[in-house]
């Protein structure tokens, strides 16, 4: 790890962080110029009233003449913002802009935060449904699980486009990039990893999954409880169809048990791990400490026994953050015109991520920089090939 | 009236309307310069966790440090666009566009379309109040009568943040704007004008009720149905109203019978008026025929008969339209930190609108350019002045 990393949050003020926020990071403006009468009259009437007659008369014209169909609806309800927990749609709103900020200076996608008072996930998907006209994608942030689970699944269900839990998928998929980078230059296969995910929240879940998909054999997942095995009680349905799936050693207890001897640790927990836990991992061990914005371990204590660490912040080499996946992920999706954001998809994007890198590869370099500008374009080649793939 | 003012009209083209609405016209960027590690940790992680968490603590710190505390949200259900009537959400979005655009155009103002699949009102009430976090103003657009007046009452009540339908209070604005300058031109009293309303949709209702404030002892409005007169069987409340306050002198009827002898035709119908009854009217007439995209009557046979003359599109003099008054109101109730736009608001903007041309008033320039610069600052100012005083 190099000091130079840390630098940055050294730096970090609250007067500089206060005073770049003011007034929010967000601007809206007009692509058509207007400087005369005829301009006005082609962009706003009597040239408008043309375009949403055609409109009217041909729906499917929306898709060229408006600016919906390709623009992404950063959602939330503000009930697991970032690790601050729920903090509700007001607070999470920075968060939202600077998501929908990312999104148009990654991936060329226009995104507008959509922050609801709606702590229940009925009263999101009805909203959602009313508000369908004026959005093309939908981005879902930091909604608490297990009800991410449920609505994320509803919304598949009720909106004919595309949606995505960006805190489930896009940390899956940038945590699979992680790996696949780690591996090559540690020279092993992601496959035998020995692996343990810490945190069965929204992350956590959707993580296990991917690796299983990826084709991870062994793979324990533990809550605040404890492993997730088969019949311990207690368990959601989403739990318990994880456990079924992972754990295949039948581990019980905690992180003393699941930890020892493992070879990749992912935190997704918003908890600590301890330096004394971090030294029985097996030798040549990956450390992802992703919690946001106080990691599981500081980055330097986990390398004093780790081969490899990785974080969710700017502040350090290695971020492992959903920003690399999900603007490229979106981009890809919309320009394919797919529906749905696939398990194929995801496996090619985490893929694309880590070739990218791959020329630098180095133990402070398994993934690019969250803002090299060429992993949405990669990211989202590969999502298009995907798609093309499965018709 | 000038010859030129037809030539814009005459050269737009389809090719040109639908090349220049290609993938809508609105972008959304971040305002805060990414181009490093440490400022994408003052944007995003981990700086923005400070100011989501600050406003967690103090959720009065939203309106400085995010951007929906001035965001106008342009909401639509679609069923009364421009003149061509009830085309749903989707087809409503490109004026829901063009009129975002405007907004930054000419108040600075960020703007986002919200159409919403919701021919009910209470189901858009519902939407918004989930909505809430998200901006800082609702613009209500085409929104068809009677639905348009119950859902601005109903949603000043449940949303503290200003509410105005523009399609009512911005065009009843541009109105008495207009009639200003059209009275400075032909040197009488606004008060004293005959005043025949055509329309009692949102514009004609709201237009007649401001002119009420402004002093006009004679106002005759007709719907389709004729004059509305007290003691007409099947008015809803709205008009009942509207006619216990107008048509001082009984008239009932038709436009034959308003029409003979008014000073001022205001035309906000989709409908038409022939000629010949622009014939009947008073020496001197005002004619404002505001129906868009198609006038009532159009503007060169009006000259026949008429002073002045005036119309709602961009591509003749004498543009009278809301988009002369909403972006500097909203921009001055929300610099003013007002939550609701008044009728002293309404008056003074219209006062500040006629004001900005008032030394290059002419029969053929009534109202000040739609795209003058100077007059959404001249109306915020005139509306922040309105607010102060009210306390």
């Amino acid at each position: 790890m190099t000091v130079s990393g840390y630098q940055a949050h050294d730096r970090l003020t609250d007067a500089e962080v206060f005073a770049t926020h003011e007034g929010g990071q967000l601007s809206v403006s007009g692509t058509i110029p207007i400087h005369d009468m005829h301009s006005l009259s082609v962009a706003y009437t009597p040239g408008v009233a043309r375009v949403s007659r055609a409109i009217a008369d041909t729906p499917s014209l929306a898709a060229d003449y408006t600016w919906a169909n390709r623009l992404v609806a950063v959602v939330t309800n503000g009930t697991a913002v970032l690790g601050l927990g729920n903090v509700g749609p007001v607070a999470a709103l920075p968060v939202m802009e600077g998501k929908s900020a990312l999104f148009k200076h990654l991936a060329g996608l226009n995104a507008i935060p959509v922050v609801l008072d709606a702590p229940k996930i009925d009263d999101i998907v009805d909203v959602l449904i009313r508000l369908r006209p004026s959005f093309g994608a939908v981005c879902l942030e930091d909604v608490a699980a297990p009800d991410c689970f449920e609505l994320e699944k509803r919304l598949k269900e009720v909106l004919d486009c595309p949606v995505m839990h960006d805190d489930q998928h896009g940390t899956a998929v940038a945590v699979l990039a992680g790996l696949h980078g780690a591996c090559r230059v540690l020279d092993r296969r992601v496959e035998l990893n020995r692996v343990v995910v810490l945190g069965a929240g929204a992350a956590g879940i959707a993580t296990a999954q991917l690796l299983l998909a990826a084709g991870v054999h062994d793979i324990t997942v533990l809550d605040s409880q404890g492993t997730l095995f088969t019949g311990r009680s207690g368990l959601t349905p989403t739990k318990a169809a994880l456990a079924a799936r992972t754990n295949p050693r039948d581990l019980q207890g905690g992180l003393v048990e699941a930890l020892s001897n493992a070879d990749v640790l992912i935190g997704l927990s918003s908890s600590t791990v301890p330096e004394a836990l971090i030294s029985t991992m097996a030798p040549q061990a990956i450390v992802f400490a992703l919690s946001n914005p106080v990691p599981e371990i500081l980055p330097h204590l986990a390398a004093h026994h780790a081969a490899v660490v990785g974080t969710g912040g700017s502040d350090s080499p290695n971020q492992i953050i959903n920003t690399l996946a999900s603007p490229g992920i979106f981009r890809g999706v919309l320009d394919a015109g797919a529906r749905f954001v696939t398990t194929e998809m995801k496996l090619a994007a985490a893929q694309a991520i880590a070739e990218v890198s791959e020329g630098t590869l180095s133990v402070d370099r398994i993934v690019p920089d969250t803002l090299d500008p060429r992993v949405a374009p990669a990211v989202a080649e590969a999502v298009i090939r995907a798609a093309r793939a499965s018709y």
